[in-house]
């Protein structure tokens, strides 16, 4: 009964605490801020309009990045024979367990089986064969907005769904040079998204082996930490070699006239973003929305009884629409059969940054209270200059947000020298460690701490010496990152 | 050995005239001018840069007004359990028989069969049910970008495709008079974007019972007409009564406390507005493209020799820069290796409204040279400010080519009276006839003339009498455009 009543008492005012069961939290908050809500089959989910904002926020800025670029958007088929898949050997490897497969359309069984696209390299290669004869075709560099389907055992909204959107870029080089350079391209804009955007101060460096893409010859990442201590991978940008030019036959006349094999990269960021962004901001009160990908960065709530509540409206009308003039995302609640207390609560859950609360007696002050999602305090602004202010504001927030998930993540990465150490290290966060790059010393670190390698940081200074699990000679020349991941 | 040159020919210069055998003509531009190509799988496509960017920029246009329209961007999964199409009876057997259907996931055999979404008014219905509760809740504006996939049996680029790209909006309502304004607010932004955006002069109108959409009450239309007859549906607005609400109920607490059903509606436009743009706009030289949808409104063509190309290279990317700030889209053509007279017919076939020819001499002179995409005659301009009057010109473009579809399309709409007057008029174009209503009598026109209602338009005058082909009373108090359609 007592589990009961308090269940009933946060089902009213707040959800499960971080630090109780950080899963919990973060279910119940994704549902009750109305981000997303879950399919009728088993791993799918449903973006609600909040949740699918931020994803559209985040893919406008991306897309401009990836079009400045100068790559081109395309679409392409969400089936795929089955038989594409296997041309490529790591890769059908890679992803046969999480197939979706179409067998019957149009009334009839098929002939040949039908994957729905869990990534679109083979498709795609396909396409580039046909369209690329010579140098001059090169570089092709073509990005795709689209859905993909990828059989989860353990879903979880955002992080790991069965069908989820992304994009994907593609582009084939004439040369390994060029297709290297093709892969630190992608990996800038994502940082500058991941980081500039949505605020996540995400680890950018290389995968190790046993973590690339399944077909890739070298993947790029950028690793994120989440409010729990387990890394969350932001983007990934891979590096394909000629292993699906082969596979495909991408080649090119070169400009000396001889036939040759195309160099191609692949490249994703993708809605588990949004899931990102809700471990690496949330608290205890809900989520905290970078205003870089805020819905509404300022919320007013007009109050006022009967008599006052169509001048208090008015004032918050003419306060929005200024707000509005100054480029700010803005939303007035112009509920009236809920009490200012429960909607300064659902705003604080749904992590508006800036909410303006405008009463009576503040319209006649001529002035606003204006509350901040990261501090506790409220404070008087004056509401002829407080919408010309915001913008300033809203990207000291932003800053704010940001160098507060900078301080979490490297108060939660440790130098572990021992396996002692790196265990308590992955409990926490990220351990930075040397280690062996051997698969077989990979797989009982897992078994031991759950930690697997997420990535040797680019920013991490020339270092040797010995395994920190095994004591054996250290790969790589520098640290690597090992957590426990999403 | 005639044909084949004459072929050899048209591959190098040009395509099939419309007059001579308007499919070809449509094949082979959607395929020269990399609009799109065939995907690996029966009946796919694969949409091209050049192809996507027109669908690009219809969608801007097109979510600007859902979204000034109050409606919220949401996604909705792509797989749907069977057992849920059943649920409405005239749905799931307008849609059975194209169904594509996944049996398979994860390795092993799904115990409920998926089908992959032909349209999403039963999964977005379940999700509306779970989410509303009171009349508070009310209206729910909701719209999808997304994919959807019909088996096809007799596949085209664009018009008909497996798989496609569209908008499907979906609402619920309070009251039947509200439902039925909402469904004249979508097809109003339809038209907008159709009519104003795209030059496509579509009658908007009503679709007979034999037309509707599978599940719905009524279905409101745009009609436009190929430039060889044909009919091609460009978007569709539904009203779907309270059939959806009773098989998935969605029902709400009205504000007397008294439970009822919601009234809902659904309304989409598809990639298929892209062929409509082709076969609305485009002639003998390939695609001619509304400055509304062009991927480029202006290409500058750079004209010149080793020692001359340079300096104009240079002016060329000034004269862009300028027409940038001018708010157009412009290309520089820069490829060398191929010579002025190819690109100038690439262009024409691509349908860019206009062409800027600069050469040392016009450079010399001060000008450029103007090639417009809808004149024979090519006039010079100023260098200086060609690029301020540009806008002006593009505007100018766009309205000379709405006219000149008003006109085609009147000039190929016919009252008919009798069986022969209808048979002739369905040859060109739209018949405008009474009409009895009665299915056999449709089904009889449709055998004899390959005809079909396809709306009967908002804005025919009252009109009663008998029926153009049977005799029979008319029904509907006004006059129904038929004819054969895409």
């Amino acid at each position: 009964m007592l589990a009961k009543a308090l269940m009933a008492k946060r089902n009213e005012l707040g959800i499960t605490p971080q630090h109780e069961d950080f899963s919990a939290w973060y279910n119940e908050l994704v549902l009750r801020a109305e981000l997303a809500d879950r399919g009728p089959v088993r791993g799918t989910m449903v973006m609600r309009p909040y949740g699918y904002r931020i994803w559209e926020l985040i893919q406008s800025e991306l897309d401009a990045r990836i079009k400045a670029t100068g790559h081109d958007n395309a679409y392409f088929p969400l089936f795929i024979p089955e038989s594409y898949l296997k041309r490529e050997a790591e890769h059908v490897e890679g992803f046969a367990p999480e197939l979706a497969v179409v067998t019957h359309a149009g009334g009839e069984e098929l002939e040949e089986a039908l994957v729905v696209r869990p990534t679109s390299e083979t498709v795609i290669g396909e396409m580039f064969a046909r369209w690329i004869s010579s140098y001059r075709d090169l570089p092709l560099l073509i990005n795709q907005w689209s859905n993909v389907v990828r059989w989860e055992m353990r879903p979880r909204l955002f992080l790991r769904t069965t069908e989820f959107l992304w994009q994907e870029g593609h582009t084939a080089h004439a040369s390994e040079e060029e297709a290297l350079a093709e892969v630190r391209t992608a990996l800038g804009f994502y940082e500058e998204v991941v980081r500039g955007v949505a605020a996540i101060p995400a680890v950018p460096g290389e995968k190790t082996a046993s973590e690339r893409f399944a077909g890739a010859v070298s993947t790029l990442t950028l690793e994120a930490l989440a409010r729990d201590g387990r890394a969350i991978q932001a983007a990934t940008s891979h590096y394909l070699g000629q292993n699906f030019s082969r596979a495909f036959d991408i080649n090119f006349t070169s400009a000396q006239g001889v036939q040759e094999l195309c160099y191609t990269t692949s490249w994703g960021l993708s809605t588990r973003i949004v899931g990102n962004v809700i471990m690496t901001h949330g608290d205890d009160k809900g989520l905290v929305l970078p205003p870089g990908v805020a819905p509404y960065q300022v919320v007013v709530v007009p109050i006022g009884r009967e008599g006052d509540l169509d001048a208090v409206m008015e004032a918050a009308d003419a306060l929005s629409a200024r707000l509005s003039a100054a480029g700010v995302r803005v939303r007035v609640d112009r509920r009236t059969h809920l009490s200012p207390g429960f909607k300064f609560n659902e705003w604080e859950l749904r992590g508006v940054p800036v909410r303006l609360e405008l009463g009576p007696r503040d319209l006649a002050a001529g002035v606003v209270t204006l509350a901040d999602r990261l501090s506790e305090e409220k404070e008087q602004r004056p509401l002829d200059t407080v919408a010309g202010e915001m913008p300033g504001r809203l990207a000291e927030f932003q800053q704010r947000l940001l160098a507060r998930a900078e301080r979490y993540r490297d108060e939660h990465t440790a130098l572990a020298d021992d396996r002692e150490q790196m265990a308590a290290a992955v409990a926490e966060g990220f351990a930075s460690v040397l280690h062996c790059g051997r698969a077989e010393c990979e797989d009982e670190i897992q078994e031991h701490t759950k930690a697997t390698p997420r990535c040797v940081p680019f920013a991490a200074r020339e270092e040797n010496g010995s395994c920190a699990w095994c004591g054996q000679p250290a790969a790589y020349g520098r640290r690597v990152l090992f957590a426990r991941a999403y």
